[in-house]
């Protein structure tokens, strides 16, 4: 028999949600229960947009053949057999939008909330139950989900209130990889070469902007992006040193390219971050960084064997860390960068509205 | 076309071997061409045993409900299909042992090794060319199989030469997982507390010696194991602070036996280290690790989204490394760790002899 303690943890993960497998996390479950009425403890959100993990939404939109109608009908299936916008392929989820219907006293005074705010979830759609009542537009350009439904929050699920001074797409692109320009930020250091592979991606351009404010002109950004475009939005940055063009699942390709892009420099990263949206990247990352150096893999497409058992077998002991979404600044860092760096608000503002 | 250069670190990683898909890598590769006869920078190893992935050989055995026939035919249908020894269900390998009958003269160099030696593999099983022609036996009490087979190493390949004061079987065992107690001696610190979990088994046993090596007497381990005879022995090493039995699939159950085993004392970890062979774990792990702790993931069941997605769900900021298996002493800590713990050498003598 569990201690109401236990009990109350039980309750604050939103085990008591689960359908099947019983007992398992809401992130881990197959099927959550999306019944659109507040338990105890529970918070209900009125949700007005989803925005989907990249790696998800790619997946997605590519199974339907980027068809609008066929990529609707995938998503309420999805909703239909879990509960939840949790793409069973990737494993991955992305954040939602919406107003505060219903509050928990607890959860109100732990996250400053009244009802009427406007939110942005901070944990993994992945985890949180969301009913659909219906989907008004799909926005390919941005991964983004138009809908009308409702979805529970439990008191251990992070989230951010929306700023008043940023326009609502803006923000909740940025929130959605918060935790890689935070967490690269803590991690790097003056005089360091970064590498950062899938630069020109949302968390690739905060995290390089995140990167350069930490280190300021002491250290060297090496930037690499496959697509075109998005490499000239790196550049418009101008935070990067050297940007390369190639494709990180290419790895030895990518290894001659970005050697070249350094002349006779020395090449390798002390820390490397990757947030490439495709699989298959490990050993690109790997190969572009010192064996004393470090790896902070934030690609949900990242596979653990791969990347531990490539290491091992080009016998290199880089650190490689699991880039984990959550940081207590609840997406402050992310929010601020656009404020302080107007060219990647206008990167945001053409990309998201 | 490529240069020379990258023609060299192509053949010196084995890329030349890879059947399909072709340009991956041999970890990566779903087939690799594994005809036993040397080609320019190979070396060629008379394999005697294979020492299997503890989370493969457990899918495996429990596939063929613990039969030898069953198991015989399984193994040779996964070489037949693969060319390697690269279990498809867990997708990791192993390491085997054999002597050195052809030698690359590069590779001679690097490893100081001359014909006739024998070596163990330390780069996984899933990376190497495996030849098999007769499986002699299967010990199901310690993973190993003993084989007449060829390998192929490539000269990018880490190996051990075997030491001459230790039984062949310890060592095996040892070596296979001979990252762990490494890499946890290195970043643990005095004063701290280190949970490992999965205590009991092989890499749990090296670590528990490792972490109090390095910390002495300041700080505190609590040792967690699911097995009652693998507790008994972690408990016979005298190393750990706490003793608990618990099942790390069961997160919250867990959570309240080792806070029970801490009384009043805080109970979460500075540092966990994970060497369970079953998956799910990743809940428990980071649920008894601070915030502010680091986790070091060295079970290949890890899954990569789960760790970080709930981290990120029950907002926790904690650090978590992909555990990688390769570090520069080439296993001597974990050789040296039987020579300087006679309780732990007692325990390897009795499983794996």
């Amino acid at each position: 028999m569990l201690s109401s303690h236990n009990q109350d943890i039980l309750r604050s993960l939103g085990i008591h949600r689960v359908i099947e497998p019983l007992g398992s996390l809401p992130q881990a479950a197959w099927k959550l229960n999306n019944t659109p009425v507040v338990q105890h403890s529970e918070t209900l959100v009125e949700v007005h947009a989803l925005h989907i993990d990249s790696a998800s939404f790619t997946q997605m939109a590519n199974a339907c053949d980027r068809d609008h109608e066929r990529l609707k009908r995938h998503i309420m299936d999805i909703i239909h057999q879990r509960g939840k916008m949790h793409n069973p392929v990737t494993g991955s989820g992305g954040v939602l939008i919406g107003v505060v219907r219903e509050l928990d006293d607890l959860y109100a005074t732990a996250n400053k909330l009244t009802i009427g705010d406007t939110i942005i979830s901070l944990t993994s759609l992945s985890w949180l139950p969301l009913y659909i009542e219906n989907i008004h537009a799909i926005h390919f350009d941005r991964s983004e989900i138009e809908i009308t439904g409702s979805a529970i929050l439990f008191r251990s699920n992070p989230l951010a209130k929306m700023p008043t001074d940023l326009p609502r797409n803006i923000v909740l692109a940025a929130l959605d990889v918060a935790g890689a320009p935070s967490r690269a930020s803590q991690l790097v250091q003056p005089g360091q070469r970064i590498t950062v592979l899938g630069a020109g991606g949302t968390a690739g351009l905060l995290t390089l902007c995140a990167v350069r404010q930490r280190i300021g002109s002491q250290g060297e950004i090496i930037a690499i992006e496959y697509n075109e475009q998005a490499l000239h939005d790196v550049a418009s940055l101008n935070v990067a040193d050297v940007l390369v063009r190639g494709n990180a699942t290419q790895a030895l390709e990518l290894a001659k390219i970005v050697q070249e892009a350094c002349s006779a420099r020395d090449y390798l990263a002390d820390v490397a971050i990757n947030v490439v949206n495709v699989p298959h990247t490990e050993f690109a990352t790997i190969l572009l960084t010192k064996p004393q150096g470090c790896i902070l893999f934030f690609s949900m497409a990242t596979s653990f064997t791969a990347a531990a058992l490539i290491a091992e077998g080009i016998a290199s002991q880089v650190e490689m860390q699991i880039g984990n979404g959550y940081m207590p600044d609840s997406g402050t860092t992310s929010l601020q960068l656009l404020r302080d760096f107007p060219a990647l608000r206008t990167i945001f503002a053409r990309r998201f509205n």
